[in-house]
């Protein structure tokens, strides 16, 4: 831990103590992290932002209501980065008090099913997770790591996407595998579970006789996976013991025939290259022959390379549909979210097309204006657009996590 | 190769030469070999057989009209089994002369999408494939060296497992992985395809109205897989790359989560380790916690780990049906087969529970009974039991490939 930032951090959470009106929720990835800034009373968003391009040509962003920041910074690696952020809190937010952090947790294993007050203990508990996601896991911890160091005794929740999926039945979660290993944590966790949340309460708000039904959400971005609901609950997800597994992603392959591991390692690949191979240089960039991993660029290119790493995935979202629908005995709703999701209306039509068998039939002008309803009138299946808001969630459980225990502190 | 067995096979050979009016079909597996007589006029079958247990307490069985064979035999290796049927045949089926030869072959590659007539060019293309195939092709390729050596200039006609899926859409074939690793050879194959393609022709002589139509077959055996055909042929299958993918089996794992192979790296298993765990000790036997790996055993249990891998392989089947019914947009008939899927009526039964919303509607007292068609009235989906028939499938293709080329020579 760099030790000006412990100090700087330390100043700051004393001159804060007792007058925190905001949340700040972190969200640390591989190379990023994004941070937003909630009002605690009523959670309205007051600014956002993320520091991008860590360990390379890093910049800082953020906006609020009147203004903008796009800044070259230094940031080799986490700890910096949240400097930076910490460096913006204090000179561009000045009286904002910071009540409690909410963080992003990839991981939560099976030993978390709701977010979690962050203390040494919890904290212990979570690097044994880092053998489970040894690509992201650790990302979130220097996070907390360095946010606890700067922010003392703000209160700090951590917010996990496995545990949305924690009640998904037995069958939904074990590999034909030796049962052992399914005692030993080899098993299906599912992610995104926060965006999936935060679809599942929009859609108590907003659609509440869809809510109880059976619906699929498929959030695609630049990670992408689906899941089943019944009744806002999750019930299957394409994900996965790992994030590798389901649909395709930017670079990521998606299913997987065991067999071609055991080849590729017949072939003298070591398991370095070969994770680097199927979360880097795979999915719809390895499709793609190398022209993208990003479907805008992949939407707009004319080479056939392209086109048919658009349309394979495209096939699968359409074939996990087919079977999470089986799952849930067929469907009443269909979301799409994620950044594909949201704003790629000719993949969602593709996705959708031809679906007349399942009850869906979309709205071909609705789509493409982006409206929430996709589907036509006489659709049986409800089609929509959501917008997800991993953040708002993570702000959602920090304070409903951090209050509770205040509260029961009180009570003692 | 054996010299007496040499010895034996060409003295045969030769006093057969000219007089052949039989068939005989060799399917070899990982510890046993298949085989079947067939009359080549109007292929008849006079007699089938196996010898099990190679490498163990080795038995040579087989019947024909009206006798039954079953001895405890010496075959600690392939070549010792196929001794003991030409010693069989020279013996107990005095008077029959073998016309052609058909060898089911596991993995015909991208090279062959119909059988072939063998000779050295295509045993050495069939070479090639061996490291895509390892467990497998070497036994198919040892069987028809020991069949060349024994039977000299008889005609033998190899039959691809992997040849009735080669017109599958690219997009059905490819995995999202660097684009290269296609052209290496690394893409779906798809197998079971003599099964496949018998039940094709079934369809077409007894239920010429549906197999126009989009048709899925599941068959479900000690191996298992799904096929999705339009018009007879298959669009797309569940296996795969390798033998492991898609359905859980008895042994083998089916679909698995391509980091749970990276975890098990990190753990320090190497891909001997791994290859034995996923195709021997997974599947049914591996989630049943060592029960068995046959259902029959595993649905006479009352034990809750044997009920589990049964909810587990029909919740895969299920998805499956679903998943391949989104890539043929709906559904016209189902075709159960193979082991279990024509023997275990409960499992049928579960597999088509609650598929109303695809259209299926089973008739239980039919779907007991065993009927062929065990679809209610009102299903608007036709579900079948067929019972398969691999040897008669290589019977026929040997029949035609060996014809073909006997006329093609008589034409020079």
């Amino acid at each position: 831990m760099n030790a000006d930032l412990v100090q700087d951090g330390r100043a700051q959470a004393a001159s804060q103590a007792g007058r925190g009106s905001a949340l700040l929720t972190l969200n640390a990835g591989s190379s990023s992290i994004k941070f937003a800034l909630y009002d605690v009373d009523g959670l309205q968003r007051r600014a956002t932002g993320m520091v991008e391009a860590i360990g390379g040509a890093a910049r800082f962003k953020a906006k609020d209501a009147e203004r903008k920041w796009d800044d070259a910074i230094e940031a080799p690696a986490h700890v910096s980065a949240l400097r930076a952020i910490l460096e913006w809190l204090e000179r561009d937010m000045a009286g904002v008090g910071i009540a409690a952090i909410g963080h992003r947790v990839v991981h939560g294993g099976m030993l978390f099913d709701q977010p979690a007050l962050i203390n040494d203990d919890v904290l212990e508990q979570l690097r044994t997770l880092v053998p489970l996601a040894p690509l992201h896991q650790p990302h979130n911890l220097a996070g907390i790591e360095a946010a606890r160091e700067a922010f003392g005794n703000v209160p700090q929740v951590a917010c996990f996407d496995t545990a949305f999926h924690r009640a998904h039945p037995f069958l939904n979660d074990c590999f034909a595998l030796p049962r052992e290993l399914f005692y030993q944590g080899v098993r299906r966790y599912g992610f995104h579970g926060l965006s999936y949340e935060y679809i599942a309460q929009y859609l108590r708000t907003h659609f509440p006789h869809h809510a109880r039904g059976r619906v699929l959400v498929a959030h695609l971005g630049n990670g992408a996976s689906m899941c089943a609901m019944r009744d806002g609950r999750s019930i299957a997800s394409t994900m996965g013991f790992s994030a590798l597994d389901g649909l395709p992603m930017g670079t990521r392959c998606g299913q997987l025939d065991p067999g071609v591991l055991l080849y590729l390692m017949q072939l003298g690949m070591d398991v370095k290259d070969i994770s680097k191979m199927l979360y880097e240089r795979s999915g719809l960039l390895g499709l793609s022959d190398g022209i993208s991993n990003d479907m805008r660029v992949l939407l707009s290119s004319e080479r056939p390379e392209a086109s048919e790493a658009i349309a394979y995935f495209v096939s699968r979202v359409r074939r996990e549909i087919g079977g999470l629908a089986a799952t849930l005995e067929g469907l009443d709703a269909i979301v799409f979210t994620g950044g594909i999701g949201e704003n790629a209306a000719p993949v969602r039509e593709r996705v959708l097309a031809g679906m007349a068998w399942i009850g869906v039939e979309i709205d071909e002008a609705r789509n493409r204006a982006n409206e929430t309803i996709i589907s036509s009138g006489l659709s049986r299946v409800l089609a929509l657009r959501v917008c997800t808001d991993e953040e708002c969630m993570i702000a959602r459980h920090t304070l409903r996590t951090a209050q509770l225990v205040v509260a029961s502190q009180e009570a003692l």
